[in-house]
């Protein structure tokens, strides 16, 4: 009931993303992005005793499907803001995607990175020109660094995921899976998997189900369970995340709107261990032949393993930009399992 | 001139499929095949100098374009011939296309494969419910062995390539690059590579684009160049293939047919080392997030070289199914350059 809600509440409900700012969002990007395919494999069927639906957003631009929220954004800004240039705050495919973005609206980026950045995520953004700036190696160094930038240049922060443009550009790839299912089967999913870093994606396609008969279920990698936590709070717990072959997946917490969002449409959440995501990941490439990064294979990982029997499932594939030695390292672990 | 034709030259142009052969395979193949994408990445396009669309068939059934060439034969069979079963010798994905579509139409199939076959691809033909018979070593010993087993049971051959409904079949993928890049860019082709093995796709691919401003070029491994050497020859010439990475493009010699309608069509064959198909691979694995074995590279590995300089150019990649040890050797060779 609105009278019963706090200030707070009501200020974050009216900053909500609804479901058609999804499709107000997919009209937007549409001549931008890629068709990236819905994939379908009978040895991963197999495993999963279910009809998967599997939704490369590793194939879309920069790898991930951060070049949605970046661009959905971006695409809003007023032409005298936009001039004043971009930034953000990120050492993974956040990073590209707004460089890709600023790129293709011939427009400035600065991107703070932490002083460990791998050195190829640092020359993949320097390769589209945005500019680069090197600063601390945790997260508030980073963020704070980028407000200060922002403060004195009048750039504009892209969020990476608590931000209704950035949900509803997130939820595009969502939507965009729904409407492929529907027409080449002609029926809805019973349920479908997301992975959750900071929440943009999961939040996206809570909105892009809601409303149907598509349950959606969120995955985490353990011990990085910050939104598991935080619905059971009820408010965003912070967590200090432990380590995962996930890098994508590991923010110290989700975000408000996010929460919110999740609150009232995910099913729930699964967590997922580093073997599962090693031996999914080898499973797909060798099997259906896509490479995804680890934080890419954790909803595949989770239906693997957890998807209704029987059931018709929809899995959302993050991103593919990884580190060739991690991959030979996982292929050495179970392509042995996988070729049996 | 009809009435300067050799017996034989006759015979064979009766033989040979139209390009209205291929738009009702197309139909007759739709409803069982997977939509495979069209992939664009613009560090392949800066490495090409040009623009490059990707028709990606080591995302269709099986991880070939062979689905289609078997699948277009056996659905165009007499009921009462393909309840005879069929039976074919390969030792690649061909032997795993015949295994797809007679467990799809519920048909018996037996595989003639050499003694020497790896043990992944023997399991996966078994694994769709096909009979396999390990005979010698030679293409020439499998053959025979087929011959022999058809004539005693009536089993229906299907033939690698030689065939106006494999040719067809194949073209099919062709035809969709082709309609692909229509819809998406509103233009055509300027040229497209193929990769060449005993020519089904490359004549396929020369039908489908007959009478475009789309040019043909056919690609080789050096050292089993049968088609460079027959359409210099006039006629269909064997090799002694050489030692190759691309397993799926030695066969002895080119198909009849294939070299009929290749040497009216086709602009030129160029050839590709084990170093250019390693080196592609990687890249488009790395960059573009697929996996292909170094057969289906080919083609890529002959567009990143020899494309014409802001062209639109087409490339398929024919197949994707390849041993991990594989994988892991040529990341090992060549990872560091592609990321650097």
């Amino acid at each position: 009931m609105l009278s019963a809600m706090s200030a707070d509440a009501s200020q974050q409900a009216s900053n909500l993303p609804t479901t058609a700012d999804l499709l107000s969002a997919q009209e937007r990007l549409e001549p931008h992005l890629l068709p990236t395919p819905v994939i379908c494999n009978p040895r991963l069927d197999e495993v999963a005793g279910a009809e998967l639906w599997i939704k490369a957003e590793n194939l879309q631009h920069i790898g991930a499907f951060k070049a949605r929220g970046a661009l959905n954004t971006v695409a809003q800004l007023p032409a005298q803001t936009a001039a004043k240039g971009l930034v953000t705050y990120s050492s993974g495919n956040h990073a590209q995607a707004v460089a890709w973005v600023a790129k293709r609206f011939a427009l400035k980026a600065t991107i703070f990175m932490p002083t460990n950045a791998p050195s190829v995520k640092v020359a993949a953004v320097r390769r589209m020109g945005a500019e680069v700036v090197m600063v601390g190696t945790t997260s508030l160094e980073r963020q704070s660094a980028a407000l200060d930038f922002a403060g004195k240049t009048g750039a504009f922060i892209i969020e990476p995921f608590d931000h209704a443009h950035t949900i509803a550009g997130q939820g595009t790839a969502a939507l965009e899976l729904q409407q492929e299912v529907a027409s080449r089967c002609g029926a809805a999913l019973d349920e479908v998997f997301v992975p959750i870093g900071g929440g943009g994606l999961a939040a996206g396609a809570c909105l892009a189900f809601a409303g149907s008969q598509t349950e959606v279920i969120g995955v985490e990698p353990e011990g990085c369970n910050s939104m598991q936590q935080s619905l059971a709070a009820g408010h965003v717990v912070s967590v200090e995340p432990g380590p995962t072959l996930a890098d994508g997946l590991r923010p110290t917490r989700v975000g408000e709107l996010n929460l919110a969002i999740c609150k009232q449409h995910l099913r729930e959440v699964l967590t997922v261990n580093d073997d599962e995501l090693g031996l999914s990941l080898v499973r797909l490439l060798l099997w259906a032949k896509i490479l995804v990064e680890p934080s890419g294979a954790a909803a595949l990982a989770a239906a693997l393993r957890s998807a209704r029997k029987g059931a018709r499932v929809g899995v959302i594939l993050s991103g593919g930009n990884m580190a060739a030695s991690t991959l030979v390292e996982l292929l050495g672990k179970h392509a042995a399992a996988v070729e049996a």
